[in-house]
């Protein structure tokens, strides 16, 4: 198996020379941080995914998590991963030092992060979920909840979850139907209900699990206005510190295509009416809060399609540069030796293809954890103009690693032939894995919807005209450049382009015919993911300039800034032009599929 | 799980209405057919599938074949299915009555493959390749090899395979190293190698096992010019008529991602010095004559990746029609009643998705057979012209199912949410089954350099003359109606499209730049799919629009020509548009993976 899942030296080149990481370090949130230290925990989480992650990526998938006796069993290795992670600081790593957190910045943990789900995406989802439900209760929990809850949970002792999906509300959260009724005096409510498809619901490689869990109280306002957030765990803190049985059950663990070390499970509460929740902030706005974890979350699924797509890539490339077959096109005389497939063109094609998709996104996802620091350490109109650039971006940046993961995985694959098929490589395994990333936090149509009918008109289109102006600058930056200059050109024809199809899409919105305006929402997104993507490739394309401008380079870097201008080149070559049917299709805006009458799909 | 995988109707209109099968019979060769016979036999698959495959296909996907002393251990079904393909005589369904055939057209036994593809793809596999192996031997083998082998073949008692792949040759055949020494006087060749990705290479379900084998027999030409075909058995049958073993040994089954019904083996033959092979047709001939096999299992790849996409399809509309979630678009009230998902339009428009490649894949494969239907009944020019077509569409017809196969079947577990992704519905074993076919019968990379390296190149572009030619036809038809009209343009500017880009490659090639000609084959096939499959769209819009025009149409009908011209319309207005970005991406012809030096890979 390749060894192999990230590049360090692109990680290192995103944070430093891309997003300029030390330069937060002049906020006061991360003043005692600087360059050594980023660079420590960047090789912490190195070895930790080369020694804790990657050697159970096999096993984890072929032994998934089994029901026995009302509880989950999961792989030693989760257990064993979430200690060190308690120990090590990671699940509390961006939270305050008065919680007992870290302060790193977000673009630093993103990128360790990225490192964790590149060697074995299943275990990383468990303490992901356990930092985002924490933050949850930090951001909106009682002082009670705070005390009681985070230090267990940063301690990787205790699973936190996000408990939303219901059997008859998937991506409709306005129907869920689990009941929270207050308890009189009781300071706390008792829940009912039914939970589907919750990530690491329960697992014995913790003692306790901690869910953040959707529910409606009686008599509230009907639809998403009623809904409020509750922590229910699995097993309850009782005053004297025991933790007793919450009447929470695990019902069943799903059989999935792929992301098979992660149990992802069906709970039952309240079945002997004593299941306790308590309440997160106030009641009615449970919605507003879960979708910070939400969001951060959604990022989190195209940092992990990402990763999956990059350890895929590696896998490929090592084969590509091991494996001979066939011969140049240019001279098929079969007396010669064979040549490794790497110099074949379609070859390099697919592996270019990768590197676009994984370099492309990852940047993608570095610029919204910066975006989020920005809103952390700034105030006032600055950070307003952050969290517009961050609620547009969020659909974005869940959704092309996503959608394109697939693809870069499927070619990924290909580069193997017959042997990619097979499991004795990596790849079949990642082609599962990834499949998972277009569906869970928000389905990709959910978020097409997201985009264009929520991001992309609030504030009268402020976001989006922000979104130009950055891009924008990045177009006049690699003007300077001979060599980008061509690029910066094409970058602004295709912002162009977006401009008209959301400018003709919007004028429909405007004039209420909403079921056409955002019949393709899905199709917009993924134009607005290959821009988007565009630009942080100019932006990559700025900084291997300026790597390769200055002076005394080592050759390895000279190397790696020359394939970065290229991979820069073949998206812009190859990728970019697929706005243009998309563009095409956008502007028609004939209601294709909103006028049909669905009887036509019988026959 | 959804019952149903196939539309009846729809492979109905195509046999009679788009390609009207019953013209076939005025030739000697199928004279005793007519429709009714046509019609029974398509019923009779349709039960066969439904009785004999369907049921099996989740119990052979969880229970994949097995290694066990020597011999592969497959599902009881695989050798219930042989037997009944051997007692309907479906295995020499297309062979000439003298061999115990049955002489029915292509066209006809294509829609009944396509049927048992879409019920079980791992099933339908067993009689394919036997029926291919047979076909080989007719065409090329001696009476000797025809008389001993065809019978049991057709019999469905011995399993046929195509044995080409070699540890270090997998697309490169000019480097197998299998040998055939010929033993003096005794008729026959000594075989000594290995082969590997055998599908269906030894099962218990029948009693012996055919292999058309690759070699080379020492001292002949390098490259594929010195390559020969042996029928090689198992068993081999003795003058007495005993089977005695062959020296030949299965040595691996392979764990693959999906199609698990069927044993892919890898095998050692001779280590004992006694392998015979016998030599079909004449020494150093023997790639050629594998061609046969080789198309026609190219075309039989196109039509289990089509027919697995239909299967999903079919499950995806099921879910559709049946599971509420959401609401409009146009009226978000949460105390309404959710809808039906089919109601939304991102939803319809993967449902459409899939049906216009279901539909197009499986025209353009109807096609094809119809083409190899007139190769066998026609002669002089006309032949040629009809051979001429069916060679540049061949990896087309290979290719576009398989490639967008996987993205309908992707879209069809989409539309299922989390329950796409797990094991309680079909479609995670499609998406798993569908992913072979971009890999086996000669890789996507592979289809594209023969059709842009050699087949639209043949003949000084002959072949690709006749396509403009045929698709013009099908252009001029179309203007005669109204509604057809701005789709027939639309196609006119695609034909051209796709001359423009082939004009400026053929002219890189001709001087001699081959790399550079060829770099970018693969977007080429892409390419030139999406034209085919828009033609294929028009030619069937025009025999809906016949068909609606007809008098006293029956409801049923109606609708099924009405959806059949939407989806045509889909076809026209979201993936034709795809052209512009290829053909702008083509038309660069930049070598950008060509100059490329591999180090910019390292970093």
């Amino acid at each position: 198996m390749s060894e192999r899942f990230v590049s360090e030296r692109n990680l290192r080149f995103l944070l430093y020379e891309a997003f300029d990481a030390e330069s937060l370090t002049q906020y006061p949130l991360y003043q005692d941080h600087g360059r050594e230290i980023f660079d420590m925990v960047l090789e912490t989480a190195l070895k930790m995914g080369k020694e804790l992650l990657r050697p159970y990526l096999q096993e984890m998938d072929r032994n998934p998590p089994r029901l026995e006796g009302g509880r989950v069993r999961v792989h030693p290795a989760v257990g064993q991963f979430m200690r060190a992670c308690g120990e090590g600081g990671w699940i509390g790593a961006n939270a305050p030092y008065e919680l007992g957190g870290q302060q790193l910045p977000l673009l630093v943990t993103s990128a360790c992060r990225f490192i964790f789900s590149a060697a074995n995406y299943s275990a990383s989802v468990y303490p992901l979920l356990t930092a985002g439900a924490a933050h949850l209760i930090e951001s909106f929990g009682s002082e009670e909840l705070k005390q009681t809850y985070i230090p267990p949970m940063f301690e990787g002792r205790w699973q936190g979850t996000m408990a939303l999906t219901e059997p008859q509300a998937g991506s409709s959260l306005s129907d869920i139907v689990t009941r929270a009724d207050p308890d009189p005096g009781g300071g706390y409510y008792r829940i009912r209900g039914q939970k589907i498809f919750i990530s690491a619901g329960d697992h014995d490689g913790v003692e306790n699990v901690v869910h953040l869990l959707l529910a409606k109280i009686p008599g509230g306002p009907p639809g998403v206005k009623g809904i409020s957030l509750f922590v229910v765990p699995k097993l309850r803190p009782e005053p004297d510190g025991r933790l007793i049985p919450n009447d929470l059950q695990v019902t069943a663990v799903y059989h999935k295509l792929g992301y098979r070390g992660a149990p992802i499970t069906q709970l039952s509460l309240g079945e002997e009416g004593d299941c306790r929740g308590y309440l997160v902030g106030e009641p009615h706005r449970g919605l507003t809060y879960m979708f910070q974890m939400m969001n951060e979350a959604r990022i989190d699924v195209g940092l992990g399609a990402a990763a999956i797509a990059s350890a895929a890539y590696y896998a490929a490339l090592d084969y590509a540069m091991q494996r001979p077959q066939g011969r140049r096109l240019s001279s098929k005389d079969p007396t010669l030796p064979p040549v490794l497939i790497v110099e074949h063109p379609d070859v390099r094609r697919m592996l270019l293809f990768q590197r676009a998709v994984v370099e492309g996104s990852l940047s993608l996802i570095l610029q919204c954890a910066l975006y989020a620091d920005q809103i952390r350490v700034l105030e006032g109109e600055e950070r307003k103009e952050f969290q517009l650039l961050l609620d547009l971006l969020t659909p974005v940046a869940k959704t092309y690693p996503s959608e394109m993961g697939i693809l870069s995985v499927s070619q990924g694959l290909q580069c193997l032939g017959g042997y990619g098929y097979c499991d004795e490589f990596p790849l079949e395994q990642y082609y599962r894995d990834a499949r998972i990333h277009p569906i869970h936090e928000g389905t990709t149509g959910i978020q097409g919807l997201d985009l264009l009918g929520r991001k992309v008109v609030m504030h009268e289109g402020a976001a989006f005209r922000r979104f130009l102006d950055e891009a924008r600058k990045t177009v006049q930056g690699a003007k300077s450049w001979k060599e980008l200059h061509p690029y910066a050109l094409r970058m602004e024809a295709a912002l162009e382009r977006l401009q008209d199809v959301t400018a003709k899409l919007v004028v429909i919105g405007t004039e209420g015919d909403v079921e056409r305006f955002l019949a393709d929402a899905t199709l917009y997104l993924e134009l607005f993911g290959i821009v988007a993507v565009a630009w942080q490739w100019l932006h990559q394309g700025i900084a291997a300039q300026r790597g390769l401008d200055a002076r005394s380079l080592l050759e390895g870097d000279q190397r790696f800034y020359r394939g970065k201008l290229h991979t820069m080149r073949y998206f812009f070559h190859y990728e970019l032009p697929k706005v243009e049917g998309l563009a095409m299709r956008l502007l028609e805006a004939d209601g294709l599929t909103v006028e049909m009458d669905e009887t036509l799909f019988w026959d």
